[in-house]
């Protein structure tokens, strides 16, 4: 059973930049930055959610590709489960399409994404809670 | 000075579909349901933050284009601030572009849009907490 919003994700087109506007313009609070594969990202505290700030080189990469496509911009909600497992398989089980693998996300827990098809056009994330 | 994220404002289709899938697939509680102008709109609490649904059956509508040129899917964020204009007048003055006056929005209080070009892609409201 899914808890709530984990966190808003957001393609950026330079990540230094991107902080900048989310840290002094829109007031919220850089909790940390790293790299994930190809991905640079950083994690903005913003009332009571995250803001997940995502960058990457790699053209080949899904946020490379999608701020070549679409620009920066919106890119997906996450909500928390504290068993990933049963619902990814509840999703799936009601006809939502898992987009990739379970893998190890930013925040050290696994994390799985459904395709925004039969979601309401919203990628969508699930983010197993820290124990 | 915005006090954090205040919700994630999402364009929709169709709104009670909507909120079929926000409550019983993504476990959010529906607040509140109604109708500003030529919007019907749905409050989804979900974690820490609120998600605002949107759909409109006028074309000419801001939400109508979106949906027809887009689908639906990710619209806004939008951040509280005790004090909209002091917060308005800073982001204009920092070259932001305001979209649309200032007016009463589905919370009941002032809100105000800045456009999404210099905001990294995200159209961006401001909200007046309710005193």
């Amino acid at each position: 059973m899914l808890t709530g919003l984990h966190h808003v994700g957001i393609a950026v087109a330079d990540l230094s930049s991107a902080v900048e506007l989310y840290t002094r313009v829109l007031a919220g609070r850089l909790l940390r930055q790293g790299r994930l594969g190809e991905v640079d990202f950083a994690l903005i505290q913003s009332g009571g959610t995250e803001l997940e700030l995502l960058a990457s080189s790699d053209p080949e990469s899904a946020i490379g590709k999608f701020v070549a496509e679409r620009g920066p911009g919106l890119h997906h909600l996450a909500y928390a489960t504290p068993d990933l497992e049963a619902d990814r398989a509840a999703l799936a089980a009601a006809g939502h399409e898992q987009s990739g693998e379970v893998r190890v996300g930013v925040h050290g827990t696994p994390i799985v994404f459904f395709h925004p098809r039969n979601l309401g056009g919203v990628l969508t994330e699930l983010v197993q809670e820290t124990p």
